[in-house]
């Protein structure tokens, strides 16, 4: 997950922000109504028995956490953590357990509708940042634990696993079916492919009602907002040379860095945020050669789809015009400088409103622990229903902590704080499977 | 090599060229004396036979060129091919052969004269400038082979070990020794280290009268005018920080690409030929993250000190300015951008003078094959005994061709240029060593 912007304090203060053009209401987010239906929820003895099976499994929780962290789950290489996650939503009583086309783990439980009703998909990402060969072993300080990847998104693995055995423990029966996942590519260059092929392609994809993805990293936060990204990689080509010989020849090189130069020169709103990075370089290949390639990885995003494809295009329009300028500057006899634009990244913009029944609903299980829910923008898997205008949010993974996407991560597993968003998480589920 | 800039067409036409401040003349570059030494050597039956020699051994040059090319010597990483060339060196019958304190590897043959007296180096150098894993498997396409340094200077590295079994053969007696040397660190960052080597630490240093760099791609090149170049690698850094959350901070990269948008506004004199080139970049992490340091090498050069000292201070200015404007652009607010300038190459200028009788054998020696020796310009090896006023020369290394430093890089091994050019080069070193 990665955790952008406050966008806006909701807990009953008297103030409004607009956010990406959509005004986000300093109203109550979930109403009388709402408190109430989460009343009867937890009032009842079947989910009771779940709250208690959550606190008598905590270390549990603990250990599985260690466990699944020790498991390297590299960018696209998340095999092993998948298989050892599939076992344990077996052992956990789910059905139809399976590691989907792309690696995504699967497993169904099935409520009282008829089969091949509607359902509601919660999940948690099995991949970490960290590439092959990062020591992942846990040091386990007190109610801290630290490790590349404990956090982000482990902790929400092993909460997504408490609440199954919850529900199996209270033997709670959910109108819909609650189909859990462990997917793949939610960090960087995976691009979201796990839940794009929940969503596009999956065997489930016709039946998804909600979304929750469990991947934020504080109590409180509740993910409404996606922010859009569009990554290129660049690549600038040109005839090459030695650099006194054939001085006087096209550079790549050159090329690229007016293309930068032109891209830092756009104008982009503060509100909807629009931004964009050029963020890695590399190119040529001795320092007496003109080199005969230079590659840019550039990032830009946008809280508005419209405002990401207008900066996407003026980008692209600048990219152009420096390659045409640097062939214009200097000599092509033996080439011209051209560019390769390869798309790398592509997460869709979206958001759901804070007046849907999903937010609605999940702000009335936060305020059950007295929390107040924190709207936000973010990027994560929540981005791909979201833009699909299915209504989909990003919670709690029980587990708060820092430095994620650092090989200093580290979280904070005492009891008490974990134990609430476990227990909030449960019912916002649960409200959302159409308990009542 | 670096061959640059044709200097002079001096086969006996009137003109006359001021280079670099050093008038080159238009008489005739070798004197009656100077043909008639080089006939009577010519004419010495053990000349002769080493002149058959040579013919007869054309087919095994090939092979060389393409065995040694495919033992890749990358900048620094030239040990593998050091030690293939040390034993080619023993099994021709050259004395005292050893890889040296820096990885020269160099093979006395014994003279008439006294031992420890004065002696002639010829050299080839190992290194290329093309980086560990590039492909150098030779293609030949009938008289034409293609590999990256194919030609620079591998065909050197093969027609030295021709010229050292053709005097094997004829056993050639010289009244000097020569001190055969296949140095390192000729490309790029190498810097002349192994030319450097031998002149100021090497245990032959005070004994070398002159010195042949076997390094011209050219039939007609006699380079004796060596080009001046200053190196930086230049380090912009910055705070960095989320491609989002942290937009508007400054980046070092924009910093890094305005001052290369800079330098190539810089206008250069044709004559004396004056250059710069960007040649290599990197920087930056991840694509999701504003880099926090970019760095750039650049390569300046001159015939001229005077032009180079200026273009200097042009470069280091427009580079100070593109910090400044990048600082003024965005926000300093978790700090600036600041730049590192680090000098990495600085190889001297220096010239062997027309009249000098090493230029003026070696053209008489060119003329015994119709060729008209055509002075030049460039940055080898003799760079460094030509700034300590020993006489010193690049000569042709037998194989013309073209695209050096690139990986299109290939030559014409027809035997008829070929052997024209190892002739030239056999007869020139020998009128060097006192033969009469």
């Amino acid at each position: 997950m990665k955790r952008l912007a406050m966008k806006a304090m909701l807990a009953g203060a008297a103030l409004s922000l607009s956010v990406g053009g959509l005004a986000q209401s300093s109203a109550p987010l979930h109403s009388p109504a709402d408190a109430r239906i989460l009343a009867t929820i937890k009032a009842r003895p079947a989910v009771k028995a779940a709250l208690a099976a959550l606190e008598s499994e905590h270390d549990q929780w603990v250990d599985t956490i260690v466990a699944l962290t020790q498991i390297p789950a590299p960018p696209f290489k998340e095999g092993a953590r998948a298989k050892a996650y599939a076992e344990r939503f077996r052992a956990a009583g789910l059905a139809d357990v399976e590691i989907d086309e792309v690696g995504n783990v699967l497993g169904l439980r099935r409520g009282t509708g008829k089969p091949g009703g509607k359902l509601v998909v919660v999940s948690a990402h099995l991949d970490t940042v960290f590439p092959e060969g990062t020591d992942v072993t846990v040091r386990r300080e007190g109610n801290m634990l630290h490790a590349p990847g404990v956090g982000d998104d482990v902790a929400g693995l092993a909460t997504q696993l408490s609440l199954i055995k919850a529900l199996a423990a209270g033997k709670i029966a959910t109108p819909m079916d609650i189909l859990f996942v462990g997917d793949v590519g939610e960090e960087g260059l995976g691009d979201l492919r796990g839940i794009k092929h929940l969503f596009r392609e999956g065997k489930y994809k016709d039946r998804i009602a909600a979304f929750f993805s469990i991947d934020d990293g504080s109590v409180d936060g509740l993910t409404n907002g996606g922010v859009g990204s569009k990554r290129y990689r660049l690549t600038f080509k040109g005839p090459g040379g030695h650099s006194f010989g054939a001085f006087g020849l096209v550079n790549p090189l050159t090329a690229m860095s007016q293309a930068i130069v032109n891209i830092y020169g756009i104008a982009v709103p503060a509100s909807p945020k629009t931004t964009y990075s050029a963020s890695v370089v590399g190119g040529g290949s001795s320092v007496n050669a003109i080199p005969s390639e230079a590659w840019l990885q550039l990032d830009m995003r946008s809280e508005s789809a419209a405002e990401l494809a207008k900066l996407e295009r003026a980008v692209l329009a600048q990219v152009d015009a420096a390659v045409a300028s640097e062939n214009k500057a200097r000599s092509t006899r033996d080439g011209a400088v051209s560019v390769d634009k390869m798309l790398i990244g592509d997460r869709p913009a979206g958001m759901t409103g804070a007046d849907t029944a999903l937010v609605r609903q999940t702000a009335a299980a936060y305020a059950t622990e007295g929390v107040a829910a924190r709207l936000s923008f973010s990027s994560t898997d929540a981005n791909v229903p979201m833009n699909l205008g299915i209504p989909a949010i990003t919670i709690s993974r029980a587990a708060t902590g820092g430095r994620g996407h650092s090989l200093d991560e580290w979280i904070d597993i005492s009891p008490r704080e974990s134990l609430k968003v476990k227990r909030m998480d449960l019912l916002a589920i649960l409200a959302a499977a159409g308990l009542r």
